[in-house]
């Protein structure tokens, strides 16, 4: 039994072999066209608040051995998919690559290229790689605090728990978030604190920060998965809660707060299912790190060059990050979040926090 | 409201603080005794069937000014730990590094310091870091199957679940699973299978490999943290359930196997409560690899160094581990258990457990 989902994900992905087909019925060498997938090709979109692709187009042509090659594995993977939808099946990115060995011709040298093709197919064909079947490996983020959840299982079966009676660990973030898989019930959560770290995670749980001030505790995980963001902004339409960021304070971290507020450019095709244009970033910024003197490393080399480049992405164009990222390559430093700790297990939870959220708007 | 465990814990703290107070009282300058923590001194204990720390001693004296810090820091972490115990808190390793910078004399310089003096107090005291209140970011260890636990939350409170009923991702295992905080209720499972990674993990979940075949399914994620290891360990005893471990074929694999079976070096004083010396590998071996012609990556020269060093670790000394050691040394190359997909995405659970966990005398 196939959903209407999952017909119109075939549907798209067969127009694609259609239109191959018939270039090459026509005795003409096949070409698609491709949004150009990099920095300078991200624009704002006012519409949905969120960067995405703009008009810079890329093509992949068959002319070249390599082009051919190409285009080969793409009938291969949309051949794969087809199998999977039709058998109800699912494979991680990296079986997806391991599975290519069997192809003989057309079989990828590393995972990045298998990867890259799977996003490639999502953008031609407006699709999203869950609706592929195609999964990253589980990467480990939670959600704790109190907010009723209805899962459906491998099975089939329903199940339905409130994320507090899971574990101490909290519940744990499946691939596929969408409706059909998962429905959000009832929470009685007034934020939510998306968290990058299981260190500050586990405090705020033990300090009792999410039941004192009705927030729900989200663990990134450093860079956050698709699945984490889109629960995050599904949490943020459906339930209206206010969506903060909190993350060590380097430029590493300031991407993670970016690909949860504005979108990841890697996934730029998609950034209206994933980003959460409202979340607000807590910190640690720079200027935290001087206000609240906090233990800090240097920067390295990898650290300053990533701060220039995010001086030239769009996404950290406003006046905000401008000052934050210059202030910190001024200092040279940088700290992380559970560098709090030198102030005491509590200082996050009663003075940091509190503190931080007052000035987003947000009153504890 | 302290527990008798916690009390024992305090107690044998506060002996070596009286060690060192009695040893200033007395004009001497303290020192204080530990096992030798390296490879050359960890044996084999016939009677717990795991590998310990020998009796090779070091000192830690105060006769030189590093070693007087040191000292310094280790009542400063006494202090601290009794400072938790009392208030009923705890705090990652990496609150502990940083906490320290509040101490001026005697701040650690990294975070390795300040995890080994955690590690010198569990051999010195008996008790273990759990105990201390010190523990490590949560690494996403999970459990997927029927079986059925009560976890006691933060709160106190008793929640009872099935391992099955906690979504797709299977239950999280928390840092603490000793029985004041886990009891194991009842299972049906027959076996274990404990995986390195999760698209495995995921692949047995969606194969249907725990239900048709009734085993418990163990996401180690990677190198197992030690309340996996622990967990793994009062399953095997408390339900009497046979323990293989599934990895990638390659040195650092082996050492995952290892750390479930035989103990950790880092953590030999403790094996005894975190090793399961019956615990059996189902591969990838070299052999494997040669057997279902396995897509390979090239051994680098750390892999080469690695196996090179397992040949001289007396835990990899039996005729098995000898000869995968050597066959993978001579053909220069390691493979993934997600490599198995070349063959298909079920070829893992239809041929290849069933052959390996028959060889190990489980019959499916």
């Amino acid at each position: 039994m196939t959903s209407e989902r999952q017909k119109m994900t075939m549907d798209n992905l067969m127009k694609i072999v259609n239109s191959v087909y018939n270039q090459l019925n026509e005795g003409e060498i096949p070409v698609t066209d491709l949004p150009l997938r990099s920095k300078k090709n991200i624009e704002f979109d006012p519409k949905s608040n969120v960067w995405k692709y703009g008009d810079m187009m890329t093509n992949r042509t068959c002319k070249t051995v390599k082009g051919a090659m190409m285009m080969l594995r793409t009938l291969h993977m949309i051949d794969f998919i087809d199998e999977m939808i039709k058998t109800n099946r699912s494979s991680t990115l990296r079986e997806m690559y391991y599975l290519s060995e069997g192809w003989g011709n057309g079989k990828f040298t590393s995972q990045d290229e298998s990867d890259l093709l799977a996003e490639d197919l999502e953008i031609i064909s407006s699709c999203m790689r869950e609706d592929f079947k195609l999964k990253p490996e589980d990467d480990g983020a939670k959600v704790y605090g109190d907010i009723t959840i209805t899962e459906v299982n491998r099975k089939g079966e329903k199940k339905t728990f409130n994320c507090r009676d899971v574990g101490d660990s909290g519940y744990g973030i499946p691939f596929n978030v969408e409706k059909e898989k998962v429905t959000i019930r009832s929470s009685n959560a007034k934020f939510i604190v998306a968290i990058e770290t299981g260190g500050m995670y586990d405090r705020l749980i033990e300090n009792g920060f999410e039941e004192k001030h009705n927030a729900l505790l989200i663990h990134l995980k450093g860079q956050p998965a698709r699945s984490t963001r889109r629960f995050i902004k599904r949490l943020n339409e459906e339930l209206k809660l206010p969506v903060t960021v909190f993350t060590d304070g380097d430029p590493w971290s300031f991407r993670i707060f970016a690909s949860v507020a504005y979108g990841a450019i890697k996934t730029a095709h998609i950034s209206e299912y994933l980003a959460t244009p409202t979340a607000q970033f807590i910190g640690i910024t720079a200027t935290d790190i001087l206000n609240y003197k906090l233990p800090t490393d240097k920067l390295s080399e990898q650290d300053i060059g990533a701060l220039k480049s995010e001086l030239t992405d769009p996404r950290f164009k406003d006046q905000f990050w401008v000052s934050e990222i210059e202030a910190m390559l001024q200092m040279k430093k940088k700290a992380e979040q559970q560098a709090l700790a030198k102030h005491g297990l509590d200082f996050v939870t009663d003075q940091y926090l509190p503190e931080k959220l007052a000035d987003l708007g947000i009153r504890l």
